[in-house]
């Protein structure tokens, strides 16, 4: 099997003296090596550029990679470049599930949960746009390129390919605490989009195209909400399951290396079941961090709440680390470019127009929906200027690893479509990925801070954040700030009008009442108590999120 | 190439219905998912038998393992137990190097130091008694069971495999607190016999054994000593590296998730550098971990030394439990047992010879070199009593991962020695394990509270601690209790004095003033200051160890 058959490497290297005395292939040590000293050496440059204009972790990442390729084609004469190559096993299994768990265990949820509409408005139908006018791009434009040998699952699969988007870059310009609103929605709807991305590509695997009639998209909707909703489901459930384990049984003798251990095998538990039900792991994994983040992490000690806090930051910093790492030694594989046979020329016509399909697609959604999401906003301080609506135009724009693991998926292992275009497909999605991280990463702190601060003295541009905060006084004046007490002469004229007049916090507000009476004394949590000072979470925002 | 084949898994199973939008092979992920789930059991389960007789988590770990192979073995109709099969290459590289590692960083420093003359006196000495008896015994007694296949080397081998003692039940059993000695001791040698068995099967493994003559023992041994000082050299470098880089970068800008990363991937490129050497990646890790926790440890963030502490060891735990579990699954498997071609009676007998001989050669070492230890102490209550030796003795009984780990390495590739010696030499690897680890291990509890606890009217039989407790006060006394203050005006004439006197302490005490002087200001570390409260350590011991 080759769950893990990434490992092999440097295959051509000739093994001299065969006397050695190790347990284990001299390839795979050598490989191993160089690539844990080019991480350790990534996050040290990291560290050093940190607070540079043009790079930052994932361009260092990526051009180590590229460079590190090149040293291994020079020493091999141009024979092989395959330190290691990538295989979207590895990527799907265990690299992804850490950077997406920790996505939900980390996430404000208060804020996630406050522009949830929004955030998936964008995630969810902005992607499915995006998807629709990619697939029906390259529809109409590959036979015009000479690309004749793919069929109707080829270009719904390149639309759901390019779909995903990578905001990291993004999100490591954006400041959490000046543009808030910002950085809410771009991060949400960043691990949105991916799950969206994925669950759409698993739709189209899933599909039988040989017979398309009228019912396909209705058929392409139905596998899509059906998996979304049960992958939903499947992690609140392993969640929650985590919650009550930890509360009943470690009542009393706390031990923190079981209740770590327990926390990371249940959410790995649950994206691994989510796999073997066909649903999508990543949704699964990423509501299993927020109801571990929610319920589980109140639980355990305080010592176990600092741990989980860190570990799991570190491991997904590493994992993420590594993708790029991985991508970039990836793309100077020799073997990869000679099977494309493709020209140089057709190969950058065909990455041009695929990365002008994706800024028209993203485009499509960004600037209509965040336009009708204004008119449904009372207030111009809760709207979304241009200006935002250009930055998140802009962070979704990089395409990363899940675009090459998806990418893999579909033309690396099918020997339905020509091996030639195939072939071409996956060094056009390298180009693009490459292309975007590296030239669009760059620009877009310059980029950011142009667009963004030059502009901020109107405070109130990014400034959802006020009246939210004017929302929740208002609640609490109406209610008394009562908490857990008086929780039943609450009355209910107040909540009704409350609807009417903020429907996202009354929504927040009555769940938070179905939390305190009903959850919190089976799963346990913090649920609505006050904020307690000296706790890990020195922000009055309940839940693990870095402050 | 298969470093890690091990994923394979349900071989023959038939997979029905191969339209699987999941992008994996579906027989991975229902083995992860068990596994994963297994793997929680055992957790949960270990937690409930807290504190019970016979059982502990090693024991529930097995026992479960073996548990979930019989019920694939029903389900597949006899055909097949392999869930999993064991892969002595995922031991080495990923579930190995976090549990030394561990016991490097977490060790008591001072008192591992204290007794190091002992320690190293059992560990290395011992083992290498035990190894020659072992393999005398074997070259002596296989021909006359049947077993004529094989060579000197694999002799030689057998000896190393069956050196490697497996303490983690004793350890479960004795308590740090009551018997501080002991447990060093037990703690101590366990970690050094792990690398010197391991370092022992390197060195027979590299050398040439086709023309034997007068040198090949020494030529052995000098093999032996180059491994051991190399591999601890480069530890204590890699170390020192680390403790150095995040001293000099991270000066007055901490950030928690790049120094807990990088802690991690120095330690694993030390073990992988040593292996890329032909060291022995053991040795190296298990100093690297002690360098780590005294000065790199030191340097960091309150909240990476409390993520670090915790998370080596939930790593450590998880890859302990993970390796029982993985035995008792592999103990199962049916194709094993067919390939070994021997009658019951053959298995039983040659495993019942290799038991007895690992009893004598373990009893041939202990009452020798601890009688010959009281001989050069001067006072009663340093001397090892018998009681004290007889649970060392019984402490190393037990055989686990490490034997079954190098058994594989040995005879499961070569094409050296015929097929069915090797097959029968696995399973009866198999089952010593299965039988010491279930047998022995489930007499440890009642035997230690039946040898020690009963006798502890004279607590004097454990107080090795309190002289030496007498020993620092008196060092104080002498030099003056100033710490960094007034190194320099120290008399010259008392620290001769007391190396003769005692010698332990002074060696000790001296390191402590070169590592003030020298060390500290390059590498950082708290060195000699005086314990700070509040801080995690909680007892006046330095480092992460758990008070």
């Amino acid at each position: 099997m080759e769950v893990l058959e990434t490992v092999p490497l440097h295959a051509q290297a000739q093994v001299q003296g065969a006397t050695s005395s190790s347990m284990f292939s001299i390839d795979a040590v050598i490989a191993l090596c160089v690539f844990f000293a080019l991480l350790s050496a990534c996050i040290i440059i990291g560290h050093l550029l940190h607070g540079n204009r043009w790079a930052n972790e994932s361009i260092t990442a990526l051009l180590l990679g590229l460079l590190s390729a090149g040293v291994v084609l020079l020493c091999t004469k141009g024979k092989s470049s395959r330190l290691l190559s990538f295989s979207d096993n590895l990527f799907f299994l265990f690299l992804l599930p850490p950077i997406i768990f920790n996505a939900g265990f980390q996430v404000k949820k208060k804020r996630f949960f406050k522009n949830f509409s929004t955030i998936f408005l964008f995630g969810v139908l902005g992607t499915c746009i995006s998807f629709c006018i990619i697939s029906l791009g390259v529809f109409w434009l590959f036979r015009k390129l000479g690309v004749t040998a793919l069929g109707v699952q080829n270009y719904l699969a390149i639309g759901a390919i390019l779909s995903a988007t990578d905001s990291v870059c993004t999100l490591q310009v954006l400041s959490q605490d000046e543009t808030p609103f910002l950085y809410s929605i771009v991060f949400g709807e960043g691990v949105v989009n991916d799950a969206t991305s994925i669950v759409l590509f698993n739709a189209v695997q899933s599909i039988d195209f040989s017979n398309i009639n009228g019912l396909i998209a209705l058929k392409l909707l139905g596998t899509f909400l059906y998996l979304f909703f049960t992958s939903t489901a499947l992690g609140i459930a392993a969640g929650l399951l985590s919650a009550y384990i930890i509360k009943t049984l470690y009542f009393g003798r706390h031990s923190t290396d079981r209740e770590v251990a327990l926390m990371m095998l249940l959410a790995y538990l649950s994206y691994m079941l989510a796999e073997l039900f066909d649903l999508s792991g990543i949704l699964t994994i990423f509501f299993c961090g927020i109801v571990m983040s929610h319920y589980t992490w109140h639980n355990v000690t305080e010592s176990s709440r600092i741990t989980t806090k860190h570990i799991f930051a570190t491991i997904s910093f590493i994992s993420e680390t590594f993708i790029f790492l991985y991508v970039g030694m990836d793309a100077l594989d020799i073997n990869k470019w000679r099977n494309a046979k493709a020209s140089a020329a057709t190969s950058i016509a065909i990455s041009s127009t695929l990365l002008g399909l994706m800024m028209i697609g993203r485009a499509a959604f960004v600037f209509p929906l965040a336009n009708i999401l204004n008119f449904t906003k009372r207030s111009d301080s809760e709207k979304i200027v241009f200006r935002q609506q250009f930055i998140m135009w802009w962070a979704g724009l990089m395409r990363g690893a899940v675009t090459i693991a998806l990418s893999y998926s579909e033309f690396a292992r099918t020997q339905k479509t020509s091996a030639k275009d195939s072939a071409l497909m996956i060094t056009c999605t390298l180009i693009i990925v490459l292309f975007s991280t590296v030239v669009f990463g760059s620009i877009t702190k310059p980029l950011i801070e142009a667009v963004l601060l030059r502009h901020r003295k109107p405070a109130v541009s990014d400034a959802t954040d006020i009246p939210s905060l004017e929302d929740l006084r208002l609640l609490f004046v109406e209610t008394g700030d009562q908490g857990d007490q008086g929780n039943n002469e609450m009355p209910k004229r107040s909540s009704l009008s409350l609807l009417i007049r903020y429907p996202t916090w009354t929504v927040h507000y009555l769940w938070r009442k179905f939390d305190d009476k009903f959850m919190r004394p089976v799963f346990g949590g913090r649920g609505f108590i006050p904020f307690v000072p000296g706790s890990p979470t020195s922000t009055a925002d309940e839940g693990p999120e870095n402050p």
